[in-house]
């Protein structure tokens, strides 16, 4: 098991041994001792963003997208109208949801090098005043892209609109405070920044907003209004909760604590970025983006020109060596990804780029 | 760990150390042996219903009721209708799943202790030319209670019917063949007599159906039609998976073949209800059901009339002695329940029987 490879994916992602030994134990989901630790779960999650007086923390069984889908299901109103910023695919995954379940939709998309900007939203909300609800990628994981989310945040909030934000990938590791940061909703999931291991997502939703959002859902599973309202009755989850994910989860956050927090924790991923980012370009390995909108959690890489890489072929021998890494998600550029997240420090980035530059000599890719 | 409460529960229930540690490995989702893993584990499933001919095996995220409403969101057409048979929570749960989706549907409900029967079935779909489907519990784990699945699938097939099952309580511990009882849908899930853990459901659709359903889901993350086509292309779930469940489960059903498979399982599961039922009846504690309609997975015992009887006392005096119970689901009649399944034998059911009998006697519980 120690001789498992490092995932430099964006989740699942390498996790500690200590986070998957709390799975070694059943857990009775109707169970006093299980309420106790979904409580304090929700509890340690709040406290990330500073929340706890205007957020609920509502958990959801299943992927990050469950609770993407959950969020603009249980919180746009059936007859409200969702602007969707786009950058990549998950931006389009927002669309497609909001096609799917029938919600009133417009987008608005930049290139995949392109961060939104509040200008952008600014005369996006001006030119259309149906539009009731903004949703927006923080870190968009196909590029690894920042937007900036406290300037958009704050022009959405001057046109009295609503902000649903997708922060699977950032959550944990880039601050966000509730306090600073208007939004109705912020979505993340359990196997990303907080390393934990994947099986649930978790919406903070706005206290009034969630009251309000009584008979909005498409679904009954995915009603976070339901949801949450069952568990402030009874300490549970509505339906089975995964009992082992939640308790790895909470594991992981207690180590979170203990390693420093969100500050520790981002300056991990960005020491990580770092060390990645110089290796890679002493390799000639040219990253997609700029520095500057370059977030630390994952680094999308123009692929090598030379014939001689294949993308399998090089992912296959990186992983002999120790590191999964990620394929590309781009439509028009070659490109392949490496993620700085999970439970992973500088030695192992360097370990990874040590291996690439193996990898290549091996594979004679001379034409970076 | 090993002194952690055996959960006598309909799940999450006891599983295998063996089971539990197959989760100290971190998976790559997008990586090859993941891949493997998970078409490994679908082939196993559709083996235990002898469905590889005419079904597919469709794994989703979530618990089991995310399943449930996955396969009618999916496979019941917008302009369909649901006959919803009912006799406990999870029937009720069924038609309130029809209601949020806006799938048309009628219900049929008969006392907590009466199974449908075949007769009913016949003469309801004779009057209403309008249903498409007809929606079963296969065992209602609100008592245990059985419903008579291959009688009432013959019917609805010579009707020109479509039968989904929700067997999450009854899937691989009682037999089913997809040979024998014809049905579009079974839904069951990872948590259950697999003694897998809890955080994934599985859907077997028949082939042809599953085909023709494009378009009808209500929800993006819940269209099976989706998952399954971008399974069969990629190998790879549509979103993030619940990795280590994933591995759980996998390894949880290398060793239900190792016991025997389905009869070993059933059994095992039919020798700790006769232990449970035997014992449980000399203490003077009187089963809700009648034998011929109680199936071997859960049952649900009248509590003692005596008003020294509590019943979060007595869970939590039988919870200190290393068993942990379940509360009662009916609404008319004061309940608890104790389950028969997971990871446990005769001795250890004696051995909850002994526990009650222990407890009883310290509450000073006379008037059974």
């Amino acid at each position: 098991m120690s001789n498992a490879p490092i995932l430099l994916t964006p989740g699942p992602l390498t996790t500690s041994l200590r986070t998957r030994q709390a799975m070694l134990v059943d857990w009775g989901s109707w169970d006093r001792d299980f309420n106790q630790l979904t409580a304090s779960l929700c509890e340690q999650l709040l406290a990330i963003i500073d929340g706890a007086a205007s957020h609920h923390c509502v958990p959801l069984q299943g992927s990050g997208t469950f609770a993407v889908e959950a969020a603009i299901g249980t919180l746009v109103p059936r007859d409200g109208k969702v602007l969707v910023l786009i950058n990549g695919a998950y931006g389009q995954r927002l669309a497609k949801i909001c096609k799917v379940l029938g919600r009133a939709y417009s987008t608005f998309e930049t290139a995949e090098d392109q961060p939104t900007t509040a200008a952008d939203v600014d005369r996006l909300l001006a030119a259309d005043p149906a539009v009731t609800h903004v949703a927006l990628i923080h870190c968009e994981t196909s590029t690894g892209i920042l937007n900036p989310l406290p300037e958009i945040a704050q022009v959405i909030k001057r046109h009295g609109k609503r902000l649903i934000i997708d922060a699977m990938s950032s959550f944990g590791a880039l601050p966000i405070d509730a306090r600073q940061v208007p939004f109705e909703a912020l979505i993340a999931a359990s196997g990303k920044c907080l390393e934990g291991v994947p099986g649930m997502g978790f919406v903070f939703a706005e206290k009034t907003a969630l009251a309000a959002a009584e008979g909005n859902a498409h679904s009954l599973a995915m009603d976070l209004q339901d949801q949450h309202a069952y568990m402030a009755k009874t300490g549970q989850w509505r339906f089975t909760p995964p009992t082992h994910v939640v308790a790895a989860l909470h594991e992981a956050l207690l180590q979170y604590n203990e390693e420093g927090g969100l500050p520790a924790r981002h300056q991990r991923y960005a020491d990580n970025c770092k060390t990645l980012l110089d290796g890679m370009a002493k390799l000639g390995l040219r990253s997609f983006l700029p520095a500057e909108i370059q977030a630390p959690i994952i680094v999308t890489f123009h692929a090598p020109k030379d014939p001689r890489y294949q993308f399998k072929d090089f992912y296959e021998r990186v992983k002999a060596k120790g590191f999964i890494l990620y394929p590309g998600k781009l439509t028009q550029v070659e490109t392949f990804r490496v993620g700085c997240i999970g439970v992973v420090g500088a030695a192992g980035m360097q370990a990874a780029v040590n291996a690439v530059a193996d990898v290549l000599r091996e594979m004679e890719v001379l034409d970076i």
